[in-house]
């Protein structure tokens, strides 16, 4: 008998995963490529479409492909295209989904990253029996994607769920969006090192400081460290402010959260959950639970970009 | 030939409209009460049972009555109940539709108040051709209906919408909600008249300024007080960046004004859509236009009631 497969692109800033996915959320086969060696999109779709070809030869006797997912940053629902992504080699728009589908004769389905491990976590993960939920990625950036009446929401033109550029802080950072004050400068990893120096500074402790990890400071904060530890605090309580702000719009049974950062655990979901049920409205107050992902971080966004096709097919 | 008809009501604080509608919306009969002469709910609905019965009588001979739809404070969509409603005088859960249902024998349909007029908008407004649009009122609070694929979010509790209680000033005004720093403290009626207060407070005017209406403020704003001109710019502003955050997360083509506070038009529109398109995501920009809504201030509510019935029959 002959299975379905799904091809899953994660197009990251600087890693690329490829992976074949089946309807299970099983991955069979994967392989990860260095984003930024790619000048032009048109060799990386060369090289993606090679790839996926070789990925695939072995699996051809028993299955058959779907079609390709793809979450990729800015990445447009709609039109299948990458558009102003500041973190990608490839400037303007970008149709990669046209040119994926020339290269390889399949049905490309492609969004936002964050909106695509979203679907996964309602395909394969802790969301699988929930209509409402609100799904957020905290790495590099903060990505999210909000789920009402059982449907992921993309917007009139394709590009909901940028919960991560919500101003939280007007005159605050600068983002790479070309604003101020974006929640992701503050509740990402990035943001939690600059908070992390920042609180240095305002010591007068500014001198001598090595640029740190996020998982230093995650390291120093077990370790006993107040201004680590302080750090994580004041990530918690923004990014409670900012889902319980989420949550009176679109009043969510659950929100998720994933990515490198929950790797801080309690240090991070504790302060996060008292921020989150303080400034939630009390009519809301105890009817929204917060909790990681239930999938794996190397594999969310592979079973995700892989659910772009399994909800179509 | 029998038409069908629905009935409406649009139960306020201080004043409950009732109203006969058709499918097109013409609304052909309306009776106004005052909501605080009752003492209980009961009181209440016995006095609406017989009100509707009084204003159908009429036209029994050529309509159909299909149901009662109902627009509240705090009304909840699934279990037809009002929750917890500051403004109302009976406190508690309030199992409004049932006692209705029991009471007239008619299907009850009922929902918060700025979602059902969401829902008129859609119906017989400005959003007929809409799929993906924001709803927002300003009166004596801030309400507001998010709609997304075509269909209006309840939410997973029948709570979502609450825009008026996104928070926008940590350790702001109070909020009748038991919190501080509501949206609907900035942005409303009352939010506008304390802002004029605040500002001649704080220009340590402070003596033998009596109370003012917002009417009253707009009319001092168009005679050229500076102070009244600066309370609107405040209250757009807030506005233009709460709505700009909104916008981020459900990528609505349009958003729509209703409300007393609207009959400012230009004075409220001009700053609001500057503020609105600075901080709005680039990706966003020029793409999602503000507009007050088309449907007359007095019709709204009751249009929006009946939208309910209309939704479903």
């Amino acid at each position: 008998m002959i299975h379905p497969l799904a091809a899953a692109i994660d197009l990251g800033g600087t890693n690329t995963a490829l992976g074949l996915v089946d309807r299970k959320g099983k991955i069979l086969a994967r392989k990860n490529l260095d984003t930024t060696a790619f000048h032009t999109v048109i060799d990386f779709v060369e090289v993606i479409g090679q790839d996926l070809e070789d990925l695939y030869g072995p699996y051809r006797k028993n299955y058959t492909l779907s079609g390709i997912g793809v979450g990729a940053p800015n990445g447009n629902y709609y039109k299948g295209t990458i558009e102003n992504a500041p973190n990608l080699p490839w400037k303007g728009i970008v149709p990669l989904a046209d040119w994926l589908r020339k290269k390889t004769a399949q049905p490309v389905y492609l969004t936002n990253d964050a909106n695509a491990a979203a679907l996964g976590e309602k395909l394969f993960g802790a969301a699988r029996d929930l209509n409402d939920f609100i799904f957020i990625t905290l790495g590099t950036g903060l990505g999210s994607g909000f789920f009402c009446h059982g449907q992921l929401i993309h917007g009139h033109s394709g590009f909901a769920g940028e919960l991560g550029h919500v101003i939280v802080m007007p005159h605050g950072r600068s983002c790479g969006c070309g604003r101020r004050g974006c929640l992701e400068q503050y509740c990402s990893g990035p943001g939690l090192i600059q908070t992390y120096l920042d609180i240095h500074k305002s010591e007068g402790r500014n001198t001598g400081l090595q640029p740190l990890s996020a998982k230093e400071i995650y390291e120093k904060a077990l370790a006993g460290d107040e201004t680590a530890f302080y750090a994580f605090q004041y990530t918690a309580e923004l990014l409670g402010l900012a889902l319980a702000n989420a949550a009176a719009i679109t009043n969510p049974e659950a929100i998720f959260l994933s990515g490198g950062l929950t790797e801080a655990g309690e240090l991070l979901m504790n302060p996060l959950v008292i921020s989150f049920e303080n400034n939630l409205l009390n009519i809301l107050q105890g009817k929204t639970s917060i909790e990681f992902s239930k999938l794996p971080v190397n594999d969310a966004a592979l079973l995700g970009a892989a659910s772009l096709v399994w909800e179509k097919n």
